[in-house]
């Protein structure tokens, strides 16, 4: 704890692909300092990383210099932890192995690490949200794709390669699955993502005539929000279409017990924030298809941290745990 | 090391439905002696615990007493490492939750851990065996059943219960799915373990005509290790047998492979013997099946250690670890 007193700020950068964002972070969690820049403006990395030092160093200077940094955290995706390199990241603008957290600690001269993106969620939600003090739990966050971070023995699970974790891309349906993004068929991500949920939506709304007010909408337009809203006003197809995102990602998520036997599962982003239309159909799905030594033993939570502070949170808590 | 040189043994114990193995072993891994009761011979688990006890005092004083035991390991079917306890074992005469780890420390006077037999076999696999120097693999033992062991960041995933790591019982059908002694349907066990195999067997000598070795045996009689004599002998249908089930078993280690990018995936038991009749097709499905960043990164192993010994190695593996 001294090194945290003596150090008493902690930097967490998310890497998006379409914004970077860049926080300052206290012991407590608290964001104290913020910028963003938008990361397809820099085609070549050097361009990149100088950009992002630049604005960081400015922010770092006005909260006291960098030894009031205990260290760097990096979020972005295909980001591995033992190599603090981003390895082929499809919506980058970089492509092949990009040594970044090598670049920031050669320009700023403080310890930086880096990791995938939900990997540095489960990190935070660990540090800071409702994984405090536990020590085996499995985030999954909901956003365009799935991701997850599973932590084992208060440890995110990096495997032999820093590339473990990829839950979205476990096959949940063998026969006629969705194709997905990766080129296969079947994975989690293509039904329990945002857009998996338009994708059922589209699916349900072409499979029959009953009315829905998502009829109101172009079909290649509707969003997993437009389904949110629907069911909020009782519809009944909207309604259906978050018992089957549900009851799919239960079935994942109850094999995934087999796997580590968690303490909790913690959901996170737009599609958690349908609450009980989602969770309901989850509980019961994992209830139904877990093994009977497991049942009722996992608890199912949403995520305490906020949409926009998570990636820089988790990011942050990366930075704590680095020797500055 | 040095209490490893003080105490030059460990015992491990492997309590199966049948058997209760005993052995004394050295720090290389041989058994140096071993002695075995009829588990189901003792309805009470007190007179069982006292007559294990007996069996392995004499052991030990022909070793140079207690004060050469390091520690003492226990695999048994539904072992909570946490707790020291066995809970529910169908398998076993003795119902409800049973405290042996405790029981055997009280009688003899020797710090003891217990896990189930696939944790133990990982420990062994990692001690003495195939995953030596590995810090992140899975154990898959294809015996009557199908059971796991993972190992992450150099240690067993117990989960926050002491239960993780049933892969058995992990989904792998989700439509039609073949009925678990586990009471739900679809699970790898009923395809991949050896009555999986011979399940799979009469499943394949029905829906055909195709002449096969296997006509000659009664269908209910027939055993996974007929299935593999008639594959030797270039019996079509047995091979089809295998390619089956190595098929879906890759399948599974795929996801399990998303889940904690392991360096290796040990195969061990009797089915694992079947050589490249069941690798060869469960190296195709992982590498058909696996998401992208996986492929080729992962060794598919056969155990190192023989099969009658892993038990009591991987149990005697746990005893190691004990601060005797």
């Amino acid at each position: 704890m001294n090194s945290t007193l003596e150090k008493p700020y902690a930097v967490g950068i998310d890497i998006g692909g379409t914004n970077t964002v860049i926080g300052i972070v206290d012991t407590r969690g608290n964001i104290v300092a913020v910028d963003a820049i938008k990361t397809g403006a820099y085609q070549a990395v050097e361009a990149y990383a100088q950009a992002v030092c630049e604005h960081l160093s400015a922010l770092v200077a006005s909260h006291g210099g960098k030894e009031k940094i205990k260290g760097i955290g990096i979020g972005a995706p295909n980001g591995n932890y033992y190599t603090g390199t981003i390895e082929f990241a499809p919506n980058l603008p970089w492509k092949g192995v990009i040594p970044l957290a090598g670049m920031f600690e050669e320009r700023l001269g403080i310890p930086t690490a880096l990791t995938n993106d939900a990997n540095a969620a489960a990190v935070g939600e660990m540090t800071y949200g409702a994984a405090r003090g536990m020590k085996d739990f499995i985030m999954i966050t909901l956003g365009t794709g799935v991701g997850s971070g599973i932590v084992v023995n208060g440890q995110v699970v990096y495997g032999h390669d820093g590339f473990a974790g990829e839950l979205g891309h476990v096959i949940i349906r063998r026969e006629h699955g969705r194709v997905c993004g990766c080129g296969r068929h079947g994975c989690l991500e293509t039904y329990c993502s945002a857009t998996g949920v338009a994708r059922t939506a589209r699916e349900m709304l072409t499979a029959g005539t009953q009315p829905s007010l998502l009829r109101n909408i172009p079909a290649e337009e509707i969003t997993s929000k437009d389904v949110f809203e629907a069911a909020t006003k009782g519809d009944a197809i909207a309604r259906e279409i978050f018992t089957f995102t549900g009851t799919v990602l239960g079935e994942a998520l109850a094999d995934a017990i087999a796997f580590s036997s968690p303490e909790a599962i913690v959901l996170f982003g737009g599609l958690a924030k349908a609450g009980d239309f989602l969770f309901q159909p989850v509980q019961r799905a994992i209830d139904e298809n877990v093994l009977s030594i497991y049942r009722g033993k996992t608890k199912l939570l949403l995520s305490e941290l906020k949409d926009s502070d998570v990636a820089v949170l988790g990011a942050s808590a990366l930075g704590w745990e680095l020797k500055g």
